[in-house]
């Protein structure tokens, strides 16, 4: 047992009360205060120097990205987020201009999606800034979509293109809340998650919850321009697809939904989000494990999200 | 301007939206979600290596502490909790076990007060552990206690002894949840905080919210043992009765009540908490600022929490 499956082991057994809807190990955790036609959302989320952001990364887009990322998970469940509360651990010497800009950069999202910052604490990180946001939201009763709920016949769809997100993207994704939403309404979907890890270590956590296993069409992968431009121009030996493959902090939506839907759910997202690509990248089959098929056959993904060639 | 000046004030200009009807600056945060009875409250704490609890502290101590001080918060506003989410931040080389019993103390203290951990997510801090922990709870709708409404002829009440939190309770201090219900429940509680940077920093809280001054009675001040003890063998110069005033951590309630429940709610109080000293230590006043009074006479009580002698 390795050190984070043991802590995996340690979420299982946490105490629980009659609020609790879905605990640890989904998006979000999901709870019943009694509010007549609504459900409570609750997630926590932290970014720390030198991991998620660096001594160089524009004030304002930390302070976004911290907050971004809740709201990714609040769309991963087809909510709608409404307060937050901020805790930064700030070191023995900072800049009050630089914390005012991290601020500034969470209240401007904040106030995009109607979110109120109920709270601001500081206290001290003395090696470096660690911003953790707790962040509370709301869903229609019986519209929360969580991991589980994956079928064997599922179409398997993602929001926007994958890979390459350091390039970039990582301080400057949108959270796909309206979408989520949007899905939700119209359409049974089964299972959702936000990528944050990766598509292909994402996509594990919807089939082992849903007990089922995955087959990607590899063409059908939408990989972004930033990860073929890195797979081209930078010295690492990341191909651009696997680059899509394994990549963290994509931010984009990744849900199935019964096959005989897929059609319809394409024509009715492009007259909706024509900017947003969707892309229907395989399906969901029976048993475990991911394959990906391409013109020479088929070939299993390794637990590392690396294809393997045998 | 100092840096924790320039915090305070970014933090008046938060976005807000209708769901809230207290935002940041109080001991927590009340929102309305629209449930029949009850507000919900909402806090964030964190603790953090080497300022909070040191290497040599238990693990199972520093889970409790990490949960006790946001239960304290939900006491102070006279609220029940119901949800936490764990966020732990772990350095490079870490034992599994530690980690494990961090939660094993988290998870005790919660049962304790019936609370749901329903998220433990972790990520690194290269240098030291920080747990931030997010809690959620209720108050029945009216019943919530702010800061604020301190008013002068109020009688000043403190629970428990105080000073020298840190020869052991700041990790074992009980939160006062119980007896914060049942002050709501029974008197009208005019003004309530719980005790987290010492008493003299924390009236002033109450003070400022209510734009009111006080008037304490120094021999009415409970001063604990580990106060006294460290005054006569330690090394520090602190009087016994200074420590009382400026010790952080302590953890009890401080409230104000019209003068005229006063005797009536110390009678009560007997009768429902014998085990639990309930103290009457000055009165507030019209006008601003801190005084002591002695044997000797009125002195002010300056800033820092210090007795001006002039």
């Amino acid at each position: 047992m390795n050190e984070f499956e043991l802590i995996a082991n340690l979420t299982k057994s946490l105490p629980t009360n009659q609020n609790v809807l879905v605990g640890a190990g989904d998006d979000c955790a999901v709870l019943d205060f009694g509010v007549p036609d609504k459900l409570l959302l609750f997630k926590a989320d932290a970014v720390v120097e030198g991991l998620h952001f660096t001594k160089d990364t524009p004030p304002e887009k930390i302070g976004r990205k911290a907050l971004a990322r809740c709201l990714s998970d609040i769309a991963a469940m087809a909510g709608t987020p409404t307060a937050a509360l901020v805790t930064i651990g700030l070191p023995k010497r900072f800049e009050p201009e630089f914390i005012g800009k991290i601020y500034g950069g969470i209240s401007a999202l904040a106030e995009k999606f109607g979110v109120a910052i109920v709270g601001g604490e500081t206290t001290a990180n003395p090696d470096r800034i660690f911003i953790s946001i707790a962040l509370l939201g709301t869903v229609l009763r019986g519209k929360q979509i969580l991991r589980s709920g994956a079928k064997a016949g599922d179409a398997i769809f993602v929001t926007g293109e994958l890979g390459g997100s350091l390039a970039g993207k990582h301080l400057e994704f949108e959270p796909r809340l309206a979408e989520a939403r949007w899905l939700a309404e119209h359409f049974p979907i089964h299972a959702m998650i936000d990528l944050s890890d990766g598509l292909a270590g994402d996509l594990r956590h919807i089939l082992k919850a849903g007990g089922v296993g995955a087959e990607l069409l590899k063409t059908a992968v939408p990989v972004s321009r930033a990860a073929k431009l890195q797979a081209r121009t930078s010295a690492r030996t990341k191909p651009a697809f696997t680059a899509a493959l394994t990549d963290g902090e994509d931010f984009e939506l990744l849900f199935t939904i019964a096959g005989g839907d897929a059609v319809k759910l394409l024509d009715a997202w492009k007259r909706e989000f024509p900017e947003l690509k969707l892309s229907c990248i395989g399906k969901i089959v029976a048993g475990g494990g991911v394959t990906i098929r391409d013109k020479n056959g088929a070939r299993t993904l390794n637990e590392h999200g690396y294809v393997h060639f045998t």
